[in-house]
Parts: structure tokens; sequence; C-alpha cells
């Protein structure tokens, strides 16, 4: 089966790699693929996102439909990396480490005791550790902290590595060192630079439309375009998907050497995640010793970056971890998050053209959901195939 | 007379223009310029600088010598800006509007207490008025000001804009609207590529050699290379100029249409100069909408941008003005000011080779002291000619 993926962020990546592994020839378009058919840059919000695969992070009280598909994404996430390791050498940055959760005054303390309930509820773990212990653990972090949970099961993936390890995996002609590409794997795929401005069935299949007057016809499709969905017409987006841009500004940091003490490579060896005077933050601390803290989620309408939540991320990340005023400021990065009226993800086919799966719509939560929507299109697109035959 | 103008930055610029108007024959040596001689970037701290021209503002108590001089610079700026207009078309952007001077808390209040005491000291003027009258002028200003004061002679000009009229000027064939160029203006100048690694004396001039392996005789030589000077070996340089990186980090916010009422084209009217428990930030209004907030002076060998720094200065500005909060964040420049141990240019000749002119060490005030550099190499390359008649 040759199946059309429309859009290069980790939605679409992962998904191109879950059929690619399922033996079905892929064709992946967007209008990020320079012209010899090779991303030049990993789409929107997986190039800001900071990777932190949390679940408990990224629900809110009223959010218990999307909690077990967190789950189901964070489950997954294991099984994903060992799929692209089957593929290629290009690494994840997949860190199953744990998380440190702190509190800056008391009355942030109180907030996490009730996601901690929560916690408990959904059968996560999370302790409180003292502060004292958390300081003999992470020495860099404040004094000042009102309280600490360790979180061992808050994990972290790097996505600008996901993704480039998702294209690696696409494009392998042949494994890891030389050998053999998994049992059953389709060919490597075909990369198209364009923008599709219509889905529609034909046949038993699907024709998507490029912006340049092209046209692409596969036995199926998935549209996983995130805010661009918007801009995709024809019958196989005749559902209502109602979207709308939550931005969000990410910073990376840049720890300088004169930082560390000796044999220290990084100023914390986990991931922070801290409530500020009732605002959340959180610190990443990568590999190869930078410091990714976001983010913002800004509905004002504003594209570029904003003065105010830079000043907030700045100010809220310092109240935590000091030494965030003396490393470099290296980026900033804004982008647009596909956000839904409840914050869950739009994975469906529409019944004028089953050959099409929409997935759209995951907000905050591409990156942990990515292998669980993989799954999830894999499963329509083989329904719909059980139902040709 | 040739002569050679090393450095591309506002003092090299605004020195190349007044020895092109004096007459001379000009070639400007810089490492920014282009392959067709054209600078692709103004340099260094030009780029930067926000360009108050704030003669107060720039001085301590601790430096009387320097007061004079900046004083003389801040005189000579409607001379410079009508020269280049007989020049180009290309505008400077001088504004001579005055400022304001705010103090977020008591302290601040009374720290500008000393500095107006300083001020009447110098002869200039600055006049207290209430947050109520200051806040009737620009209502964008915080209510929760200590005090207010109005400098009605500290102006603004762009440095970028600046830099280009300078070149617009070094290259101008006719003068603006096509009409004739100054009576006995030199030719147009001559732009090199290139590093300058050493500046000697040779017969009554001087030459250059470049780190290509070039060599460039002139007749007179002005190396205002800032920082760069450092790199520059030879029997010119044979005295010692003791430069260290004085680095600063500048934003650059771009105000959004819903910010203003009708009628605003800006949050202010004029430059905002505030001392926000302690710290000193400048709020500087550009004709393009845009809000310049500066700047960080640091000394921790940080060439990058460091976070520290944009933190205070966005929560400074937006302790003043909190619609900051609210702009879009559009650029952040990090660059190292020349700085020297008295904070004071060196302007000077060397007894060994005396057809060169050192002009560095210009430390935050090189857009203010350019006129007056300009006018004091001038000086210094006229008895040089003297001398040889």
């Amino acid at each position: 089966m040759h199946v059309a993926v429309v859009g290069a962020g980790i939605i679409g990546l992962t998904a191109a790699v879950r059929l690619r592994a399922a033996g079905h020839a892929v064709t992946l378009i967007a209008p990020e693929l320079d012209t010899a058919g090779r991303p030049h840059a990993v789409a929107g919000a997986t190039h800001a996102a900071a990777g932190m695969l949390a679940p408990l992070a990224e629900t809110q009280f009223s959010q218990d439909d999307l909690a077990p598909l967190l789950q189901a994404g964070w489950e997954a996430y294991p099984g994903l990396v060992d799929l692209l390791a089957a593929f290629t050498e290009v690494e994840t940055g997949f860190l199953p480490q744990g998380a440190w959760i702190v509190a800056a005054d008391p009355s942030d303390a109180r907030a996490w005791d009730h996601v901690l309930e929560h916690a408990s509820i959904l059968g996560r773990r999370v302790e409180p550790v003292s502060v004292r212990a958390l300081r003999r653990a992470e020495p860099a972090l404040t004094p000042g902290l009102a309280a600490g949970f360790d979180a061992p099961d808050d994990h972290q993936v790097d996505p600008r590595r996901l993704a480039a390890a998702c294209v690696a995996a696409l494009r392998a002609e042949t494994g890891p060192d030389g050998g053999p590409l998994p049992a059953g794997a389709g060919p490597a795929a075909r990369f198209v630079a364009g923008r599709v401005t219509a889905a529609d069935p034909e046949g038993e299949g699907v024709r998507l439309t490029l912006a340049d007057g092209g046209v692409l016809t596969a036995d199926g499709a998935v549209l996983a375009a995130g805010l661009g969905h918007r801009g995709i017409g024809g019958t196989a987006t005749a559902v209502e998907v109602p979207l709308r841009p939550v931005h969000g500004d990410v910073l990376r940091l840049r720890v300088r050497p004169e930082q560390l003490l000796p044999g220290e490579s990084h100023l914390i060896t986990r991931t922070v995640r801290g409530l500020v005077h009732g605002r959340q933050v959180y610190l990443v601390p990568r590999a190869d010793g930078t410091l990714v803290v976001g983010a913002s989620a800004r509905e004002d309408g504003l594209a570029g970056t904003c003065a105010g939540a830079v000043l907030d991320l700045l100010a809220d990340a310092a109240a935590i971890l000091p030494a965030v005023r003396e490393c470099e400021l290296v980026e900033i990065t804004t982008a647009a998050r596909p956000g839904t009226p409840d914050d869950a993800p739009r994975v469906l086919t529409v019944p004028e053209a089953p050959g099409a799966v929409v997935a759209t719509g995951f907000h905050r939560h591409g990156i942990l959901l990515a292998p669980w929507a993989a799954g999830r299109i894999l499963e329509l697109l083989r329904a719909r195939l059980k139902e040709i035959a």
C-alpha cells in the first residue's frame, strides 16, 4: 500500500516511520522539505518543543479524557526509540531519567499537592523530597525552594534529534552498521516539497492537490499538517476540526564551563519542573551543555516572540536555578501549537473519504503523543484496508 | 592628501566623511566591507548602540575629564548632520527632542538628585517634573514612579542609519537631488575589505600591512579599529593603549498596533532614562515603531548574549513602561565596547609615526563622541601637514 503523509512535524514523521516499518511505501509531503527532498528545517512546534515526556505535567483537572492518551504515548516511547534504532544510528536523545518537581513559594507547594493527589488517582509515582535532599542531588538549585518532589517517570527526548532520526529512518537503505533493515519494512520514503491544498477520495484511494497545481494519488493518506490543516480543502477534511494557534516561546541557554564545579557536566542532572508564584516553568538539561527553558502558552495573536513571555521564563528559571543568569542566551524559538477547544487531538477518518486519516490538534502534547498517534493512524488505515479487502 | 582610515565603526566613518569634506582622498579599510567594497554590516558596537546623545547620562562623578569631550560631541552633532545632508539624502535619525529621566523608587530618586547637582555644575538643563505631569505627557509610563525630570537637551540619533548615511556620503558622486557636492570635497572614497595587521611610517606617509599580505600606502592614516586595535602592530601603534572588552546587550522591541491609542504612533514620545532599584535602563522610541532598550555593561568575558542581562533589561523596562511586556522582542544585540581604564578615548599621534592618528577606546561614548573625534583627528592630521610643509 502506498500512503502519502502530509506534514513533516513529529506526528507526520513518526506515522511515516511506523507505516514504513509495517511494509508500506511512504511519500512525505511538506513545505519544509528542500528541493532535493531533504527536510531543511524541522517544522513548527516540533522545532521549538522541549521534549518533556511527563504525562502528568501536561494534563489539567478538566482533561480526564486526555490523560489515558498521554499515558499511552508515554508507554509507547521505548518502543518508538527501539523501532528507530532498527533503522538508523541517529539517536533521539531519549533519556528515561526522571525529573524533579519544585515549588518556589508555599502556595506553589499547595498547588503541587493537588497535582500529586491527581497523580495518585492516575497511578503515577511522585514522591515528596526534602529541599535539603533535593539540593544534595542538585546543588545549583536555589536554597529558597518551598517544596520538592521526585517524579522518576518523567522522561525527556530531544524533539529536533527525534525528528532527524525519523527522517534518517525514512531514508535508510540499510540498517545500522550497514546491516539489513527490519524484516517486512517498506521501501525508503519519497519526499515531496510542497503544500497540499486539497485531499479528496479517488477510487479506493486518495487524491492530493498541491499548491503548485501538482496532483499526487495514493492508496491512503495521513493529514498531519498541524495548523496547516486549516488550509487543506476537499472532501477528506469534510469534518470540522476547530484549530487555533497557541503560541509558545522557548529559550535555549548555554552553560559556561566556568559555571561548573569539577566533575560536573551540567548545572542540573535531570529535568526540573517548577511552579513559581503560580506560573509553570521547566528546565531541561541537554547532553550538549544547553538548557531548554519553556514554555509560554499565549493566545494573544502575536506570532513573534513576546517580550513579557521571555521575561517571565528567565525570571522564573532564575528563581529556581540562579546560575541561569550567568548562562549565554543562545536561542529564542517561538512557534504555534495547533490547539483544539478541549486540548485533545483529533485522529479520525471521514466517511466521505475513508482512505484519509486526519491527525492534528496536538496542542502542547505532540511530542509525547506521537507514538500513540502513529499507532492509532496505522490502526485506522488497517481497518480501511480490511474494508477494501 | 590621501588618508587611509582603518575601521568602519562610527569613529572611522565620521572621520572619513570629515576628511572627504576637507578635500582629502579617503580609503576605508575594514573586515566588514564586502568584496564589492560596500559595508555589508555596521561593525561591532555601532551596530548595537542605541544612540542616546545625553552627555550627562554618560559621565560618572570620577570622569570630569571626559565631560567636556562629551559636551563637545553633543554640540557638534547638528554640524555633523548638516555635513552629511550636504552629501546624501540618507537621514541619520537625529532627533533633538529631549528625554525624560525617571526613578522607580525613592532611593533611585535620591540617586538622580546627585546627578542633577552634577548637571547644574556642568551647566546642563534638567528640571524636576511631577509624576502626574509626566504621565500626562506619557500616559504609558507606570503610575508607580518615584520621581521624574525633564532633560530637554538629551537627544537621540539612530547609529545604524548614521553609519549608513556616512557610507552614502563617502560614496556620493553627486549631492542630494543630483546637485553638486559641497565645494572642495575630495573624491568618492575607496573601500577595501581587509584586516590591517601593521601600521608603520614610510617616507612622509604611512604603510599599512593587511592580513592577506597586501600593502597600502597613504599620506596619512587613521587607526579607528575599536577593540581590533589590539591586533594592529607596527611602529604607529608604539604607544600603549590599554583596551578591554566591555560587553553590552541591547534589545529591540516592536510595538504592536493594538497597543496604541487612536492618534498615538508610539508608546512614548521621547527617550526615557530610568533608574530601577539602582540599575540604569533606557528606552529609545524609534520612528519605525521599534523601541530600543539598553544597555548592559559587562566585563564577565561572555561574548555571547547574557541571560541575566536580558532578564534585567526586560524587567527594568517593564517596571517603567508596563506595555513592554506585550511588545514583540525582535532582536537582541551583543557587542563589545573598547574600554580604557579611565573610560576616556585615546585620540593621539605617535612620535615614531607622525602620519598616523590612533583613535580608539571610546567605550560607551562612541556615538556621542564621533563628531568631536572626527574634528580632533582632522586637527592632528592638519598639524602633521603643516609640519611636512
